[in-house]
This record gives C-alpha cells, structure tokens and sequence, in this order.
C-alpha cells in the first residue's frame, strides 16, 4: 500500500520523480549504463547538470549576475560556508528555531554576530518583527521556513544590507523575487530530491570581499569557476532534482505549485480552527507554515495525542510525529504531497473526533 | 546492450547494487516508501546506516577504537578536514599525483608542509621509495592509488607517526591492516557506491589535539558523537554503498575480491607487456596499480591511440579514454568488473593489433 507521506524531510517525491529516478539507475535513457556509474564529465551528465541548473532558473525567475551551484554537505555545512565567504566583520541573524540559531553560532567562529531577534521565548511559535538590523552588519540572514516549529516567513524582505536565505524547506513552494537575496541556501530533502545535494544561488559580485585564507572546497568562487563539478557532485541526487523541476514546469511552473499549497494548507488549517479537540500553536496566522502545518491537542485531549498518531497510522499516514522538541503533531504537506493525502488526513482528524 | 563500463569514476558498480538500489527506490521493502523520501530518523534508515557501518568494521576487520563516519563533500573535503582536526605544526606528505598535490596544498593553510617526495618529474609514472619523513611530522599522508596514472601503494606501511590515507579507488580492493593508520578516507565512486557518500575510519584517539577552533560540520568529533547523523545523511548512496557491501560479503570478502583483482588485472598487463603495439607507462611492476590498468601505444603506433578508442567503443567498451592530463588508454578495473569484460578488451587488442 503506497502511503500517505507527511514527513518532515527527507520527505515526499513526486511519482514523476521516483519513477524516472528508478528508471535511471537501471539504465540512463538505453545508454547501457546506470546513472550512478557514468564519469561525471561525460556527455551525458554533462547535459543533466546544465539541465537542472537552467531550470533553476528558468522556474526561479533567476536574474542575470547570479550563479546556481549543486553541492554537498546540506544546510549545515553552508552554516560555516556563509560566514567564511561573506562575514568581514558583523553579521546580523534573526533566530526564529534552532536552525537558525545553529546557523548563528557557526557564524560566531568568523567575527560579531548580532542576534536582532527571537522568538526562542515561547518555543519560537512566531516570526519576531519590529527588530532593528544594525547597518553595519555585512549580511542579514534568516530562516524563511522553521520545519520544527511551523513558522514562515512568506514574503521577500527588503533589507539595505546582503540578505542571505536558508530555504531548505520552502525553496520552490511560492514564485520570489531572487533579486532581493545576495545569497540563497538550501538541502535538497524537502522540494528537490533525496538528502545529498545543496544548492546556493548566489549574487558573483559579493564574493571575493573578505581577506581570509578559504579553503578550496568552502569558497564558493571554487564551484562557480567550475559549474559546481570542482570535484564529482552528487550525481544521482541531481538526476532526481532535475526530474523534480521537470515535473514543477509540466505543472505550471511555481505560480501553480503555490496555488496548490495555498489550498492544501488552507483546507488543513480550516480544520484545525475548527476543531473542538485540535488547535494550533501558532497565534499569527501570517507566520503560519504553508510546508509544515503544526498543531496540538487541546489542553483537556492532550493524553490522546499517542492515540490520534496510531489511529492515522493505521490509515496509512506516516511521519506525522511532531519534532521530539515540541511534540504534537506535524503534517509536512510539501510541492509534491497530493491535495488527496490532506484531503484524507482531514477526514482522519475528523472520524478521530468522532470516536472520542 | 549493457556497456562495458571501465570508467574511472563514477564507475561500475554491481548488478546486485544496481537492482536492489533502484528497487529501494521505487518501493523500500515494502514499506509503501520510496527510500528517496523516508527520515533519516526512522528505524528503517537507522537499521541501513547501522548495518553499512558494521559492514565495513567485518570486511575491514577494523580493530575497536575506531570510528566509521559516512558524509558528504567526497575526498575533495577531506584534503582540508584532515589538517583542520590533526595538523599542530607539520605534516608531511607523499606527492604521487595530482590529487595527493591537492591535499598537500590544502594543507599548508593549517601549518607547514613538508613534501617528502614526488614523481611529478615523469608525469607520477612510478611510486617515490627511498624518502625521509620528520620524525615531528603531526602525520604522513599518502594516496594509495593514482587513479590518473595508474600506479599504487599494495601495502600498508609503517610509519612512526600517524598515518593518513586517501583511499577513494583502492579501499576494499583488498585485506588490509587499519591499524597501521590513523585516518583512511575516500569518495565512494569507486568501490563502493554512486557519488555523494565520502567513507572516514577514524582512531578516535588522535581527535582533540589541535588547538583552533573547528567549524562543527568539519570537526570528525561532530559526527562521532551523532554516528554521522549530525545533519541528514545522504540516504540513498548509503542505501548503494550497504548493497555493494553485502556483495562482498557473499563473494567471499575481500581475500576473494583481492584473488579476483589480481587475476584481472595480471590478464590485462600480460597482454599490454607482450603486444607489439601496446606499452606500459609505469616502469616498476610493482607500483602498477590493480584497479587502474594505464597503458599507451608504443611510440611508432602513436597516431592509431584515437582508432583503437573507436574500435573498442565499437565493441561496447565504455571509459577507456585516459585522463586529458596523460592521454593513452586507462581501463578502470574495479572490484565490480567481471572477468569477462577484462577478457573482452583483451580480445578487442588482439583484434586491434591483427588488423593493423
């Protein structure tokens, strides 16, 4: 029985893209050959590399002046990566969860890091506003989308310094304007493809700024030099993503996939405010996750929260287990989830409602 | 028609890797889930991690004390990860190749560097002997297989300081002793996986000398610490690198593998030493590698290098074509290779030569 997918990351592919990817592996396109065993520098992954890169650009709207890198070591290594390329002397983070305040910390190894805001007083449950970024920071960075907690921030900022972006778990979800950002970052394990791939889309110009040794693998002037194939890149996840922009075009592309999220979320949000036993955790709906929906138990259901996990599981739903920090319950309904699997989660919640 | 794949990497792997990763991906066994698209949390990855990390601790026979990481960034990473967590003062490096220059460049951001030897003089066509290493060299480096030029280092050697290896195209090619070092590393696409997954066997005792502060994606200890969960590990090539694991296993471990290796490649340079047309380009015998046959025509057949390319492409044989830095033919002959295809290409010289 297939399942209906809800986990947080690595999390659903689309069928397009775990079809082509299995099809791939046995034999790429009647070359003979597995995808996982051709030279990178062959022809063929030549054209799946450039591919992935320009459809990047194509469905990001990317401006002239910025380069599209694929590499390894997710999120977590570009924590280290951003500072050792972009921090002279202050950089400026606004914490909004623990990855970003992960995020911070590595910063902290490279020069001042000022913490602007955050919302870790009441288990980051809103996106802080009202913060001042000092105007000598090099670089404001923030986490578009808390996967943990099921808070986003949904618009493009405007900010008079670079804007860096970690958007692991929203990149793709909505149609943005690139050309606000100096720097955007992201695994692939939500929106693109299997764990194994990072992209950055980066502005050329703000390189080269600070006075560092970089070793060679971390400066980012490495990968643009050489379109991200210094080294071999991960080339079986690229195939995956390449497929997964492929299927995003075929849909119409990101005003489409937005569309589409707005409705799953909306519908699973409509539920939860209405019901008399679930509630959500985050007070603005503004900050409210249109990737990860969050939600509780009301105070007096809270001991069947075990209960309602079961329940769902035994209809077929997984991965819908809140983050071991919070508890509760996380419903990641990303690009690729189907509005029938919220459809059916829904009528989950309520059939759970009506046996209590 | 399948290929006869002797790439160098990206390269062959198993039919029983091939299959069993494309049906993970597909359908996890019988999960209802695609392996692409599971946590990394989940038992089902916890068990795969686990028991790819145990498989290589009995193929290597690794003594206790020493640590399995699986990561991302390939060798490339490596070259500054190994002086970022041991280089004090010095280290001392074996310069026999392109890649082992690599390392030792990385190194010298870290501290000083002392290149003990090189065979950059004839285009690294044999293995330095003879050399002194600082008795106060924090470690001695070497790369063990010159995957551009064909030649290899088939013993373990001893050294009165920490050893260091990068093994990316020669690890379970044989039995080894790891005790003899303090650090193996290696990207995946040889023998073990797709690329994507970067192999680390740490003695955990050497960690926590250095004095700077490490980025914490780039400190070994990290990822100790989390059995190399530290951030989402890459799923699927792990998924990969456990099958060709398991192979192993059932060919008899790698005492079979070496006995296989060596009749393979003993097949191919028999050929190449007794050819009219063809030559070896590594002078000593004993540095000529088991995984990467390099050879070139013999100087007045010089012209024909790009007919017999063709030829052999004719006949399925895929990769042959050597590094754009040396020229001449490399067949790849990995651990995956079966003695068929080393036959075919030795038939297709003998072809080659008969119809000049």
């Amino acid at each position: 029985m297939k399942k209906h997918n809800f986990s947080a990351g690595p999390s659903i592919l689309s069928p397009y893209t775990i079809k082509h990817t299995a099809e791939g592996i046995l034999d790429l396109d009647q070359s003979g050959l597995s995808v996982m065993e051709i030279s990178h520098r062959s022809k063929e992954f030549i054209a799946i590399m450039d591919e992935t890169q320009q459809l990047f650009k194509d469905l990001l709207d990317i401006p002239s002046g910025y380069s599209v890198l694929l590499l390894q070591g997710g999120a977590s290594l570009q924590f280290c990566m951003v500072p050792y390329n972009l921090l002279q002397t202050k950089a400026a983070y606004l914490d909004t969860g623990s990855w970003a305040s992960k995020a911070a910390k590595e910063a902290k190894l490279f020069g001042e890091v000022e913490v602007v805001a955050s919302s870790k007083d009441t288990t980051y449950s809103y996106i802080p506003k009202g913060y001042v970024i000092p105007s000598d920071a090099d670089y404001f960075h923030i986490t578009t989308n808390n996967t943990i907690y099921g808070t986003e921030i949904k618009e493009d900022m405007d900010v008079p310094m670079h804007l860096v972006a970690d958007m692991s778990s929203d990149i793709f979800s909505r149609p943005m304007d690139v050309s606000k950002y100096a720097l955007i970052y992201g695994g692939a394990q939500k929106n693109l493809a299997p764990a194994g791939v990072t992209f950055v889309i980066v502005k050329d110009e703000i390189l080269g700024k600070v006075t560092r040794p970089i070793p060679t693998m971390l400066n980012y002037q490495t990968h643009i030099d050489n379109g991200s194939m210094f080294n071999t890149p991960p080339c079986v996840a690229i195939y995956a993503a390449m497929h997964t922009l492929r299927w995003y075009m075929d849909q119409g592309g990101l005003a489409a996939m937005h569309k589409l999220n707005l409705e799953k979320a909306g519908i699973l949000y409509d539920e939860i405010d209405g019901s008399p036993i679930f509630t959500s955790n985050i007070g603005d709906v503004n900050d409210r996750s249109i990737m990860n929906v969050t939600f509780v138990m009301k105070e007096e259901y809270k001991e069947k929260e075990a209960d309602f996990l079961a329940f769902a599981g035994s209809r077929g739903m997984s991965g819908l287990k809140g983050h071991r920090s919070v508890g509760g319950v996380r419903a990641s309904i990303y690009n690729a989830m189907p509005i029938s699997s919220v459809e059916a989660l829904v009528e989950t919640m309520k059939a759970f409602e009506q046996n209590l």
